[in-house]
This record gives structure tokens, C-alpha cells and sequence, in this order.
């Protein structure tokens, strides 16, 4: 156990310093890599993996619901990205440009995308005429740069992997529908998928999208109790559309502009997988996600036998579709068991001699470090029920951190002293005026999340001025 | 028919213009849309399926001989790239600049990928340290830059996508064998997926990727009788590795710089299967990654009936695990059987009442346009088998186009001749000497494609110097 203890050791814990603590994970749990360019991370094989799961999940949703999958290019004109006025002062500040194609000066500089609204109003521009045409349901699964000053892994790369939809309609109704029908898909995402509760509302004026008319958000806490903005849905209207120019006929034979919508969903939501439920040992994967479901690992391998029933095992578990490891390699056990506990694999399954004769297995679970010892008869179904139950308990363990740390306030300064004494989300009444939303920020540090649907009636005042109250909104602070 | 005549005549036909063929078909197929940045285009939902698919076939195929995906940056620092003579030479010309972020001007400008071994490099530099560490078998998915002066939709981008695979072996024999495994992958895919029959063999040093030691290609012939090269891969020694400094320590403690591996395949190769496959009414899709395999097209379909039997059917098919669409649209049948006629359909399934008193309905085949009245209790078999048998005959008749098309030259004007007049692969002894090369290309305007795996003895001299000759090489014109 001596090589056990030493990894656990290497691993700051997360009440001793919270962001060392997440940093030595995305490491140890050999999620990521620096490079020579500041912000811009690999995503090597391990933590690439937990994004090949998360993208499988939705691309069955997105594909569900009709949506198709193309291809736009990396490279925007200037003079493109310009064409709508609130996106370009949105974004213009953190683009990288490319100025030189070989040796050559190009007559036009070209930005990375920061996002791809411009492509595809450029392209709809070309396609679309007739009411026929619509509505047009895309998504692309690429990589996008913003030149960042700070940077995190996950939470803050300078070039971020994500999708984006971007949806056209021909009333704003349906626009309407999209939007918080996508908004839904990434909430079912985050709770029946990576296990994370959340809170689904609209952002207010102040922190929507560059163009949008109105942005809706997912939020999560952390277990800091930092909020995590997890997904966001725009509804446009059709201010891009009049600007770039995309009419089509309708039934009518009225040429019209149709409605946008654009949405997206990142790899920081893996930076949220690692604070929702990672521990002081490390990494603690939700089992729909995990690379790795079921780590078996042999006990005296060398005994007679013992390598042939792992294997076996194993082959059962991958045959009824599990994603199964067996590490049979010379390492001592403490090793491996420190090592599949630092990567978060949500079970361990230990099969030795005396297990054989028994016809059982040790089961020990990755959330609670609880163990079982089980029969060998129906260990698929024992398996499934067991990561199932794993889900469960990180949701409910997420659940309660959320609701232990979500508390009204009826003042702007109840939320500074509850701020100061505990974090979290606080809720209070709001006018809807934006001075109010740069107040609280200025003085108890935390910005508006969202409104949330599920509004509740907590008084007739805003908190911070006294006005008549329009929304509850949910504040915090954000990663 | 109308509908159906005038979208017809809207293709150019192959033999009257062959490159206006290919563009007629690239547009009015619905693969691909042109930007405002000239030679980075748009993969149309339509195109970008195709690739989907090519996609999860290759994938399923790298995992399963033990390959990781991963996600390395699109950045490269100019020094970086810099590390490795031959690469830099290959590749600098060709790069375009990042020199801005924001607007600040960067302290050492960066290069959108073109291709990515010095990024490997740099990270493999940080994590290997032992036997243990190795091998690496590593892919990604994503896209590259390359400032090409002529461009043309899938055969040559400014930004195209591909799957670039980096491997870390031991040995020189293990690196050798990774090497020779993905060519013979590639040969798969193209043969068992894409109907496209291969030439499989090795670069002359002359045409070999930059850095590399050796290059395999697998070589195609298109309908033109031009080559179109189809996935590369190239072992590189230690070079890289002893470039960017990267040590193991082996199992007798001595510290070794490791072999590498690359090896990739690009959206080109849809420009391949249009090139192969297609004729006069437009695409013609291998069934394996045909985004529709079956169009159900209800005949007379406001009679009662026969919309809901066209949708069993439909169910039946989809079911049964194929990619089915159902077009019940408002469009003429002559408009519909055009339609997916130029997007290439493998196979048309009508179903009116008449087919419906029967039990049965008509399958039509794109390649052969061979019309079957066939039973609808076997449906799922029949269209099974018909799939398979459009794909052998696809594959039958582009290897008659090859086999028909490649002949042997005793001398450079025996070259010149029959490439006048015909066109296609000349076979000839070679001396191995690159003067020899650069000749033949002066001369008789073909360039080596490779040198064959299955060599023949054709003579004892090559056919340019008359000097001794060292190995049998096909000769073409390229794409």
C-alpha cells in the first residue's frame, strides 16, 4: 500500500485550497496537458474520452429531434463578423487573427471563430427562398477560440471544443419552441447523464448572448457553491437575418426574414463533472460518462486460474455493453486501486482465488467506498443496478448541496453578510433595472445567474432599491 | 416529368467536361456550399453525413486495434514547428498566420495546424518516461489548414477535415508494423466501405511526406483515369523523437529515443467516391455510407392507405437498422425520383395501391437503374441483399476501370504515347534515381504514384535511363 498512500498524497485537499485541489486533478487524473501556448490545453486520451461520451448523449438528442450535422469553416472575414453590431462588439475584443496565408499579406484579415452565427447566416443567405427551405435545424461539433486573458482547464480554455446549433424558422413562435426545447435537452443532459442538478432560467439584459434577444441558461453549483453556467440557448429574433440579408417566400407569397436560434454546450462542463463530485482522492465519474464503467482487477493473478475468470468476467460485462477494463498488468494492487480510484472509475470489481470458490466477486463502489460481495450468477444486472444506484447518489448528494446552499434574502444586505458567511446562490426580488444587477455585483461580489421558471414570490420589493418587483432572481458567484 | 428533365439537364455531362461534371455534382447533390474565404467551404448536411459515416467506420476500426482518440491544440508556435528541418521545409510554405490576439500583437506568431506531429512531439516529451509508457496509439479528429493556391470542393481545401493518427512504439519493427496495419485499414475502408478498389505500395522518397522515412499510399482511379492518393501513412524512425527529445528507459535501464508513426485520411475521399461511382444523372453513393440507402416514395399517395403502408414499410426498414428516409412531400414523383437520383440514393423503394393489393412494392437500383417487383414479407433481406450487390457492382466496375486502364511500358516514350492516348496507370521498371522521376514527369507529365506491393518483373532495366532497375512503378496523372 505504500505506493497507494504516495498518490493519494500527491492530491492537495479540496478544503485546504479548492483550486489546487481541481488542478491536481485534471493532472493526476491524466485529463489534460499544458502546452507551449498559454490556454490552450490537450485533451489527452482519458479526458477526451469523458467528451466522446457526452457527445454521443447529445448527438442521439440533437438527431432525435431532427436536427442534421455540417461542417462551417475555422476562418471568419472581418468584414463578415462585422455585419451585426452587438455580436462583433461582443466578440472583436478577444479574436485571434490571421493575417498571413504562407508568405503572403492577406488583403483581409480572418478571425478564428469565436462562434459561428456569421457562417451560417452567410450560408443560409445562399439556400434559402422558400418556406419549403425551413426550418433549417444544424449543429456542428468543432472548436472555437477566445483569446482569454486568465485561463483554467475546462473551465477557461483560450480554444474550447463545444457544439453549436443554429436553427432558422419561419415564425417566432418556432423559434421560440426551439430555443427552450434545446434548453431542455441540455438540462436532461446534465441531470440524467453527468448527475448535476440544475437551475433553468433566463439570463437577464445584462449577461445574454452578443445579439441574442434573450439567452436561457443553465446554472449548477459546485461544491465551493460557485455557480457554473452549463449550456446556453439563444433566441435571436431576426436581427441577423435582416442584416445578412435572408429572405424566403411564405405561403402567402409575402418574403419575410425568418427567426435564428443558436445554442451551445462545452467541455467546461467537464471542469463541472470534476467540482460536482470529485473527492479528496480524486476524480469521481458519473457511470454514464465514464470511459472506464468497471475496473477489474485480479487478486493473486499469478495463482492458477485467477487471469482466466478476470478475463471471463470481463467478457461478460463488455458483452452485455458495459465499458469494462481489466488491468492485469505487474503492478501491486494498492497501486491499482489508487490509480482507478484518482481516475474516478464509479466501480471496482476484485475477483481472487478464495472469490472463485465461492462464485462471488468484490464489488466496491467509487462515490461511497461501500463493498459488496456478490454473485458471479447475475453480475450484469448486479452491475447495472449498482451504477445506476452510483448516478442516483451523486445526484442527490449534488441535489443537496444545491438546496442546503440556495437561500432567500430580502436586502441587499442580508445577501452580502450571507454571502460572506456561507456563498452559494442567494434569491431575491429585482426591479429589472441593470444599476440594481452593477450594485449587487460592486458590493456583495456576485452576478445575476438567472431568472429562474420557478418563480417564487418572496415579497413585492427589489432588494437592492425598494422599486416594485418584477423576477426573482437567482445570484452568485461564477466560474 | 417535366420537373424531373429540367433537373437533369442542369448537370453537365462527364464526357463533354469532366471538371464541370464534378462541380455540377458537388453543388446540385447538396454536398458542399462555397464561402466568401476563398477554398474553405461548408460540408453541407448532406456531405457531412457521408463523412459521419466514413467516420464510424474508421473509428469503430482504430478502437479496436487499440487506439485513443485525443484533442491537441489548433495552434503551433512558429519555433515549435521549427524543430524538425524536413517538416518545416514541407510545411511552412503553406501555413497560415495567427500573428493577433485580440488586439494585442502576439510575441512569436503561430500557424494554424497544418498537421500536427510537433504537437505530439512536444506532449509525448512530457509524459513518456518508461517501457511502460509504451506504445501510444493516438488519433484525432479535427481539421487542418494548408494555404493551397488552386483549390476545388473535397480535392483540395484551404481548411479540410481528416483523422490525423500519431503512434509511440519501442521499436523500429512495432513502429514499421503500426505503419503497415493502417495501410491495410485504409485499403479496408476504401475496398469494403467505399466500393473503391486500391493499388497499395510506397512513396518514392521523392513524393514522401515531409520528415517521414517511408510512406504507404493507397492509390485509386477515378473515372477520368486520374490517381487520386487515399489515406497515407508514414513511419518516421526517431527523427521527431530525437528532435523534440523524447526518452524511455527500457526494461535493461538504458535511456532510448522511440519510433514514430503517422498515418492520415481526409474528406478527400469523398471527392474519390464521386469521381469513382458517379454518372450523367449525378452521385451514386456506396450503400456502407450512403446517408439514405433506401428512399420510400408512396405512389398515388393521397388514396387512402397508402401513406400509412408507405410509413410501415418505412418502420419496418428502419427497424431492421437502415439509414431510410420517407419523402411524403407535396413534390411531383418525377421531381422526387430525380432527386434523390442526383443525391445518389443506392436504392429506390415505391409503394402504391396497386404494389399494395399485391403485397409487394418496386425497388429500383441507382447504379443499374434495374427495376424489382419484389414481396414485402422479406423486405429487410431482400433490401439487404440488393444493398450488398449495388456494392459489389460498384466495386466490379471501378476495378474493370482499373484493371482496363493500367498497362506496362518497356520505355519513356512508350509512356508518353499510350498516356496520350489513353490515359490511366503506366507500369515500368525503375532505376530508382530521382533524375529519373523528374524526368518522367517533364516528359510524359505523370508523376510516380508508387511502388506496387504486388511488384512484377517487367525487365531487367528502367525504362527512362536504360540503367539497371531496381523496382516496378505505376506512373499517373494526379488529383
Amino acid at each position: 500500500m505504500a505506493q497507494d498512500k504516495k498518490q493519494v498524497e500527491q492530491i492537495t485537499d479540496m478544503e485546504v485550497d479548492f483550486a489546487q485541489w481541481y488542478t491536481d486533478v485534471c493532472r493526476k487524473a491524466d485529463l489534460i496537458d499544458y502546452t507551449s501556448v498559454k490556454g490552450m490545453f490537450i485533451l489527452r486520451p482519458y479526458g477526451y474520452a469523458i467528451w466522446e461520451n457526452i457527445q454521443a448523449e447529445m448527438d442521439r438528442r440533437f438527431k432525435e429531434t431532427g436536427h442534421v450535422n455540417v461542417s462551417m469553416p475555422l476562418l471568419i472575414p472581418e468584414s463578415l463578423l462585422q455585419k451585426e453590431k452587438d455580436h462583433v462588439e461582443g466578440f472583436a475584443p478577444e479574436c485571434a487573427w490571421v493575417t498571413h496565408g504562407g508568405s503572403e499579406k492577406l488583403d483581409e484579415r480572418l478571425c478564428v471563430r469565436p462562434t459561428s452565427e456569421t457562417l451560417f447566416c452567410e450560408h443560409w443567405s445562399h439556400i434559402v427562398h422558400s418556406w419549403r427551405d425551413l426550418p433549417l435545424l444544424y449543429n456542428q461539433w468543432c472548436s472555437v477560440l477566445r483569446w482569454e486573458k486568465t485561463t483554467r482547464p475546462f473551465l477557461r480554455h483560450r480554444e474550447f471544443l463545444w457544439q453549436e446549433g443554429h436553427t432558422l424558422h419561419a415564425t417566432a413562435e418556432e423559434a421560440i419552441a426551439e430555443t427552450e426545447q434545446m434548453h431542455r435537452i441540455y438540462a436532461d443532459i446534465c441531470e440524467n447523464v453527468l448527475a448535476m442538478p440544475v437551475v433553468m432560467g433566463m439570463k437577464t439584459d445584462k449577461e445574454k448572448f452578443a445579439g441574442a434577444e434573450r439567452t436561457y441558461t443553465i446554472e449548477c453549483m459546485m461544491h465551493d457553491k460557485k455557480a457554473l453556467q452549463n449550456g446556453t440557448s439563444h433566441y435571436f429574433g431576426n436581427g441577423f437575418p435582416t442584416a445578412f440579408d435572408i429572405t424566403f417566400t411564405d405561403k402567402e407569397n409575402k418574403q419575410c426574414h425568418p427567426y435564428e436560434t443558436s445554442w451551445g454546450f462545452t467541455t467546461r462542463t467537464i471542469g463541472g463533472v470534476i467540482m460536482t463530485h470529485g473527492d479528496n482522492r480524486g476524480l469521481v465519474l458519473p457511470p454514464r460518462v465514464a470511459p472506464i464503467q468497471v475496473v477489474v482487477i485480479p487478486v493473486a493473478q499469478h495463482k492458477q486460474g485467477v487471469l482466466e475468470a478476470n478475463r471471463a468476467v470481463m467478457d461478460r460485462l463488455k458483452s452485455a455493453g458495459f465499458r469494462v477494463k481489466l488491468d492485469d498488468s505487474d503492478q501491486s494492487a494498492g497501486w491499482k486501486f489508487a490509480e482507478y480510484e484518482m481516475k474516478g472509475v464509479p466501480l471496482r470489481l476484485e475477483l481472487g482465488p478464495k472469490d472463485m470458490e465461492k462464485n462471488q466477486c468484490v464489488l466496491v463502489r467509487r462515490d461511497s467506498g461501500e463493498k459488496s460481495f456478490v454473485s458471479l450468477d447475475n453480475i450484469e444486472q448486479t452491475v447495472a443496478q449498482m451504477l445506476d444506484a452510483i448516478h442516483d447518489g451523486l445526484y442527490a448528494k449534488a441535489k443537496k448541496n444545491l438546496e442546503d446552499n440556495t437561500y432567500a434574502c430580502a436586502t441587499l444586505e442580508e445577501v452580502k453578510e450571507k454571502m460572506a458567511a456561507q456563498g452559494g446562490f442567494a434569491k431575491t426580488m429585482w426591479c429589472g433595472d441593470e444599476a440594481c444587477e452593477v450594485r449587487m455585483k460592486e458590493e456583495a461580489g456576485v452576478s445575476s445567474r438567472c431568472i429562474p421558471f420557478e418563480q417564487e414570490h418572496l415579497g413585492d420589493t427589489c432588494a437592492i432599491c425598494g422599486k416594485p418587483a418584477k423576477h426573482m432572481v437567482y445570484w452568485g458567484v461564477a466560474y
